[in-house]
């Protein structure tokens, strides 16, 4: 009888940690609603069509890739890499596994899933107004294929780096930093749109062509994030040699507290900096700085305490328009939606931060050096490899030029010449010829403004 | 002792469920945003607040008739119908109900009410820009009612076709097959929008006024609809004799995996062939396949395996472009929102499919025959009924003239002429003569597109 | 072994109860997408960045000072005013609290730090389109860390209103009644926009510039709100002496049907009145009284039987027209968004109506004066708190000449002025001198519309 209620306990563990899973996993799906809502509102009127059909087959194609393939060669990575051999699961499990095994191999693939798809859908961004949709849908097969898989092989799945003690909770690297490069990389080789800079060097700023969807995109993200990290303390209870304990909810208080903390400290330190350098908070600063904090606490939400997330959140905000001016002023890269300064390197500087910011009674004492090896050797491997993966295959596209859409094709929009559609057939004639006034000079770059820095 | 464990453990398994049903049901009532979105996208500016309004009132007037009326309709119908008597809930439960039981039975008539509304809304996406408030609002009450709560009573409740073996896991007939027949019927009844079809019988195209807002509608839904199926799994643990197991959870996995492959191939289905037949991939497409791929497999996502759900989905996805055209072509029927080959026709697809993909192992090895039998009685019967029953209120209202706007209100837009208000007060002035050119003559729809098929 | 059971059961019902608490938690922040969409959509496009920023910020600043002020502050303030003194939580419980214990601790600070957001975020909806950044953020600064955590003292947290039986479920009173009161003195301090008022003190309208926006955060709010108010039974399970029981989940179902009635009958009331008045169905009145509709069921959605929600809902509805143009027109306040009547008057609405509609069986019969008292007194004491707080702290702002914008930067917007930004630079120049024709004479207020009631 006693053996009976402990089996009834253990299908109770089961049954709620099934709830929980699933839950977050439909909020971090949800995020693909937000970065389409964020990108369409940073893109030009006649681009925000293209940019909601690379949403959308990010989506559809990356996640059939991630589940034909990617999530095997997470699995043969680890394997491969020194890590624990990890059941191969996905298109791999067959189809007849049994129910109750194949309930719990099924969504941990879907949690899994809905994180590759986060780090995949980050590039569009990037690359916003020129790339052609069958390079960028190729690349999208790479990445939810291979390039994504590789690194969470080599770290969360057990591989070397994860043996190493590479540390990051939720995918501030792993997933941000990781999507955040690959969007840098792909806009530097694809170029900039055209009149983005001229010929002296200085840029031209090409507004988006609405805040409020990039403001409700934040929004839907920072509540999706909510599933993003207080989910990743994906087990509320533990069963094990019959005895039920709070499993990894036993800190996620402290996850709930740190992402909400992070998220605000960003918002205020983009907009800080904003307001400092202009007298002015521009509004994307803000919204863009909300996400950037979350990035950066991402990684660590697990280890650090509350002050800490909020000088990590701070600094994720703050560095945000320092980047984007770095990006854009001598980088000379477009781009497009900042995801570089958001998803780039606020995630390198969480999991940098992490040594600093580590509480050690949660860690035995060890010392800022020993945790700081792991960090820094981690967020180099996944640098070097995301940006040669992502330079081999636009360079490709690039040296037969097949890269960007044709100059004409841009001018007139990618609306009309990748998917034959007006966004909004209604609202007057946008105008094509963007980031230049109408006696053909460019518009210059609203300094310390992430936008047009509109004067009284 | 042990006997107050096992009501515990009781107690446990309800609380449990009633955590998971309520997270379920308020993501599917969610995905009455995703509709008020998805169809105010796809309609001209002149009409949205139209259609946002009528979202509105469907909700706000439907799920109150629902509970004093359809409910128990269902109920009444599952019983005359040689089902078994099942209790009858909502409003006829009374006031004092004892608060356990009023509990589960007033959370599980909410999760039904959730669906029964979603059916009644996807009609107002195919009569949108000219159906009369009136005649739409009180067709509102019967298809709350009586129409949808009928074809429950048949089905899920107990009913002849529930009898008969007809199979609908989460409502890819029931709900949205019928809401697409619905709809189907009230479009032919009101006739095409003004300048909708030339006097030739060609057709012209009158294309949404933001895609934007389509596309944020169509993530909406998606993320709703996660609920909607993967809730259809409705208890995580079951509880009997003493002894707690994994419930209907035993396949939520499956049924997660087989959602998502299914909308993916859906969006995928039904941009592939745009790209086939244009060399242009419609936005529209995509995301109206990504929906048509959900409806396709929510018949049918407990009993598939993941082949299947690839399959079915990208059948649902490819059929989208080609019925759309048949209705407009063919049937010259003004279906906006496209909800006939979106919720209709992919909905009797994914039901009809079911003997095919049904895995035998789960069923005792029955026929495909035995199993066809009751899915053709079941579609065929739904559809009828659906078809005269709308067809008698429309064609009520026709016959005495009330079923739409008078032209001049049409012309000048129903936000005007129904509500009093300018959704847009501040872009411009939308062009109202939708559909024709300043010279007069029709814009002719984009051959293989959904919408305007603008050359580069 | 059977205290080992125990200890386990324990478990269980503390990870079912966070699963519950963090997914109601994560809802009701989304409102905050919701307010951010319904504000965006009732402004002019030369004021939506504006409003969006201060909800950004609302969020960013509110929460952190909360955190290290507000929480404290509303456990010092019921220890003082009589109540049990309560455990202070947020900045003050350290950093290293026991794992277990902080999860608790600061998931439940998330879930109240969420409502406190939704009282401070009412606020910027009726100051629109004219209060000075510095002087909204100041006051955000106020409300978070001293204005609601009072109320909250003296109520909640067990002060002397709570002591005196005052009873408000889910924050009818607490929240959305405060937070209505706080913006409709702030409204009145600051002034009217720019040609909102003739100088016979008739009443212009300034329509918003986007209905869509508005309808859209209006679902997101009634999603969310399923979080506030059916999340606020807050425990699925409770345990005590060894043994399970259904905590306050008992109820429920209750609450879930009394929400989904309220706004229903809501919408209905408002979009009826309008219907009565005009002959038309103004879609705005229709979207905001199903918000007050929710408001007016919020205080007592425990205690009240259906027939009971389907009549303050429709009351609640109702009045929304009828006080909207009370402020209009006699107050001669401007009160953008409509707060007052769709948060304040609802909220107050339904606190009173708490005697009247609560039943006896749950009450052990007390009567309708015993109940009423200690609504009555509660609702005067918090709504003169909030008046006079509110006051003094825009009565400083306005004494300095600091409390709205100059008059230029009113009429080139907000947007610019404050931001340096643009929000739609794609869609024409937005006409500036708003609420006024070409001739210089205004656009007098639809009588009966929430908006400008067009003619046909």
């Amino acid at each position: 009888m006693l053996t009976a209620l402990q089996t009834d306990l253990a299908s109770v563990v089961e049954g709620v940690n099934l709830v929980w899973v699933l839950t977050v996993t439909f909020l971090i799906f949800f995020m693909h609603a937000g970065f389409a809502m964020l990108e369409a509102g940073q893109v030009r009127a006649k681009n925000v069509a293209n940019q909601l059909t690379k949403n959308l087959l990010t989506w559809s194609i990356g996640v059939i890739v991630f589940f034909l393939l990617g999530a095997a060669v997470s699995s043969i990575v680890a394997g491969v890499t020194g890590g624990p051999s990890t059941t191969i699961t996905s298109a791999f499990m067959g189809l007849y596994a049994p129910d109750a095994a194949a309930t719990t191999a099924w969504v941990d693939w879907l949690f899994g899933a809905v994180f590759a798809m986060t780090a995949a859908t980050i590039v569009s961004g990037a690359v916003a107004g020129r790339a052609r949709l069958r390079a960028y849908l190729t690349y999208t097969i790479f990445i939810a294929g291979v390039i994504y898989p590789v690194v969470v092989g080599v770290t969360w799945a057990g591989g070397f780096l994860g043996g190493l003690g590479f540390h990051d909770f939720a995918g501030g690297m792993i997933v941000h930093g990781m999507g955040g490069i690959a969007g840098l990389t792909a806009a530097w080789l694809i170029g900039p749109r055209m009149n983005r800079f001229n010929a002296d060097g200085s840029a031209n700023v090409i507004p988006g062509h609405s805040i409020t969807f990039a403001v409700l995109g934040t929004l839907i993200l920072a509540f999706g994030w909510y599933g993003f990290n207080v989910g990743t303390a994906a087990a509320p209870l533990a069963y094990a040699d019959g005895a039920v304990t709070l499993g990894s909810f036993a800190y996620v208080g402290r996850v709930a507290l740190v992402t909400t903390l992070g998220m605000a400290a960003g918002a205020i330190g983009a907009g800080g900096v904003a307001m400092y350098k202009t007298g002015k908070v521009d509004t994307l600063y803000v919204a863009n700085g909300l996400l950037a904090g979350l990035v950066g606490v991402t990684a660590i939400a697990d280890d650090i305490v509350w002050p800490g997330a909020l000088v990590v959140g701070l600094l994720a905000g703050m560095q945000l328009p320092i980047v984007f001016e770095f990006v854009e002023k001598r980088l000379r890269i477009d781009d497009v939606c900042a995801v570089f300064p958001v998803h780039g390197s606020a995630g390198i500087l969480g999991a940098l931060l992490y040594p600093v910011f580590a509480m050690p009674v949660w860690h035995g004492g060890a010392s800022v050096v020993s945790l700081a090896i792991p960090q820094i050797v981690g967020v180099g491997v996944i640098a070097i490899w995301t940006f040669a993966a992502t330079a081999a295959i636009f360079g490709a596209f690039r040296a037969v030029g097949q890269a960007r859409v044709s100059a004409d094709h841009e001018r007139q929009g990618l609306d009309t010449a990748e998917h034959g559609v007006d966004t909004y057939p209604e609202f007057g004639s946008p105008d094509t010829d963007t980031g230049i006034r109408a006696d053909g000079s460019g518009i210059p770059h609203g300094d310390g403004f992430m936008t047009t820095g509109k004067e009284d």
